[in-house]
């Protein structure tokens, strides 16, 4: 007998009928033995309508208000989802974050998750009962209402798993696992039966949005075994989907490059011929930062002639807000600067495999695939696991693909007999 | 300065627009020096659409899962009030019925109040907040979410005066006070500047809607000041719409009749030619009761050679389901009858008013001004302060209409100088 917790996201309860899809779903964990505890999120496009309503009153509505109100939308669903397993026969209790004690900080809206109090659900286990938790949502210490920010249902389920030293913890997505790169670009694109927990953090970072960061940065520290599985799967198939592993040694047979990740959701902003001095990087994103923007890649060139040039991205979102912020502080004097450059039009493409650590000449694989097709590169950064680059957003799916080919992410790895 | 309890229902809260109206309002009254507690009901709608979606599940879905959902919809209300207080410039901060300590009893969706705990309140009260509680709703003794039944914040509101030993408890609802009848039935209906308690228990309990009948009680049990308002009135107006009174004594000019309440909605079914023995009443109207029937007037005639004729009546909604166990119990031979005639189409008429217990002649002024208009009385029932009658439906506003006139309730009682 396994203890599973099993996790639905917002597409997966949006209606009634998938509702009672995922009952039976859960019904069939639990008939195969195991005990079975369900994290929901709130029904697709109910917690936009909430925070809406609370938007027409203000522009700036109180964070303290805001969660008391979004966090109605996962309270609304564990009592749907009780209701339809019970309809098919089984004992099902809801709990909301407060009652099963999900004790959070008070950082209302991006809340972080203290502690669970893991008595009261392994008792209603041990009776037979499958229990159905609010994700998203918790208690501060003083039994204010707090929730984790968008995604934070993920992370429920991650940090319940850690309590109740639950055997698996699956994330039900809309995808059936994680692939090598967006099937929706590369046709033969191929699910990955695991991945590690380093290569998931970059891959999910760079815009494959299968899970939340923050889960996964979760799973790792309390080494949680999580999997990504499809809920749009017939509910009795068993599939496997993607097992995300915390084991640092890899196996052999383990592909050096386990994905192509992509954004179009960036900007890039150069700032060209500033004074190579100590703090220039701070004069110039320290309000950045301020600003509560959030700063993507960062790459200075070397200097040269006591200037360099200084590029960064951010979220095509913050776009003019940060170009404003860059402007004001030049205009005050902070930094000098012979121009800014900026551009909309471009994306990131990022090849990530925990095998490029020991494995030489990936980069130029990757650079010599997209010279081959005349794709210009603006801007390189690397990581120990990732080489990310900017290139006009026009080649995006020409790069995914070209670079998808030449890692022969088609191929399933040889098996070592 | 005053302490002072509001209560706003679904229809004061309805919109945005609504919500920053009522939030003027209370603006004006804490402005005016007061503490101001205010309860809301859920966004008319909200609670219909909540239970609909517990109702698409299942036909009988479980209470706990049922007041988990339902919940939902009073606890959007305070955080979106709040949010429009706090843009008007004033401190506000909501509970939900957990957080300000409503501890009920677990009878789920229809549960009682058993204690509430001031001092966070009174606390949050002395810092110079406005605090906004969901109504409805409170915790039981283990933590699980209950709901009060229907009206609900009402009692909410009633029950949280009581706790804070508030100066009055305003109920806001779309009519700006109580009337001597429906206005909608006789123009020259007159609002009531007070009314007691007892008189305002029958008039709610015949279908004059202004107050949820639980609430009442209670206001009379704690001695709660209750008072009556218009939401629609111009918030700064302060209109004094009706206060009710528990005083026992009645002031001299007191009129002797304070209104004319009706309802269409019941049915009635006679059992004609029982025998009258012991345990009749018990045979015919237990399993009644125990097919959770409320039976609404019950009328037993004089017996006539040992037989009996038995009306009573009931929801027109449940007016089959009844028909159906009279007959089922017949055929089991649990009760011997000549015939059972039934009539839908009926209504009751009551005239209502303390001063009555003091004053001969109220019954026959009543039945002469009904016959004047050759209106034929089916049923009579009477208690201290009220008399009610049974009349064909399609007389109903005809009724009131003579009767209101009968009892000169639009003139205002005489002062005594």
């Amino acid at each position: 007998m396994a203890l599973i917790v099993q996790k639905y996201g917002g597409s997966s309860v949006g209606t009634i009928e998938r509702i009672q899809n995922v009952a039976r779903r859960v019904a069939h964990h639990h008939s195969q033995g195991n005990q079975v505890v369900v994290v929901v999120s709130a029904m697709q496009g109910e917690t936009n309508r909430l925070l809406g309503l609370a938007h027409g009153l203000s522009k700036n509505p109180d964070p303290r208000e805001l969660d008391v109100i979004a966090s109605t939308g996962e309270q609304v669903t564990i009592g749907l989802l009780s209701i339809a397993l019970q309809e098919q026969g089984y004992q099902a209790k809801s709990y909301t974050g407060g009652q099963v004690r999900v004790l959070t900080d008070s950082a209302f809206t991006k809340a972080r998750i203290l502690n669970i109090d893991r008595d009261r659900i392994i008792d209603d286990l041990n009776s037979g009962k499958i229990i159905v938790v609010a994700g998203f949502q918790g208690n501060d210490e003083n039994g204010n209402i707090t929730t984790l920010g968008r995604g934070g249902s993920d992370t429920s389920a991650v940090a319940l798993a850690a309590a109740l030293k639950a055997d698996e913890c699956q994330i039900y997505t809309d995808v059936d696992g994680v692939y090598t790169t967006d099937p929706r670009i590369v046709s033969d694109a191929r699910r990955l039966d695991t991945i590690t927990f380093e290569e998931m953090l970059e891959m999910a970072s760079l815009g494959s949005k299968v899970l939340q960061i923050r889960s996964v940065e979760f799973a790792g520290k309390y080494k949680v075994k999580l999997r990504v599985l499809s809920s749009l799967d017939d509910p009795e198939s068993n599939a496997p989907g993607t097992l995300i592993t915390f084991e640092e040694k890899h196996n052999v047979e383990q592909e050096i490059i386990s994905g192509i990740a992509f954004t179009r959701d960036e900007a890039k902003i150069s700032i060209m011929g500033v004074e190579d001095r100590p703090g220039i990087a701070y004069a110039i994103l320290g309000p950045v930062a301020e600003a509560n923007i959030d700063v993507d890649m960062i790459v200075q060139n070397i200097s040269e002639s006591g200037h360099t040039d200084f590029s960064f991205t951010v979220n095509t979102g913050e776009y003019e807000k940060t170009l404003a912020v860059l402007e004001r502080e030049r205009a005050a004097g902070k930094y000098v600067a012979r121009e800014i450059n900026s551009d909309k039009t471009i994306c990131k493409v990022s090849v990530v495999g925990i095998g490029m650590r020991t494995h030489a000449g990936v980069a130029a694989k990757m650079f010599r695939a997209l010279a081959s097709e005349g794709i210009n590169i603006q801007v390189i950064s690397t990581s120990e696991i990732k080489i990310s680059v900017i290139i006009d957003e026009k080649y995006l799916e020409l790069a995914v693909r070209v670079l998808h080919q030449a890692f022969e992410l088609d191929q399933a790895p040889a098996e070592i007999s």
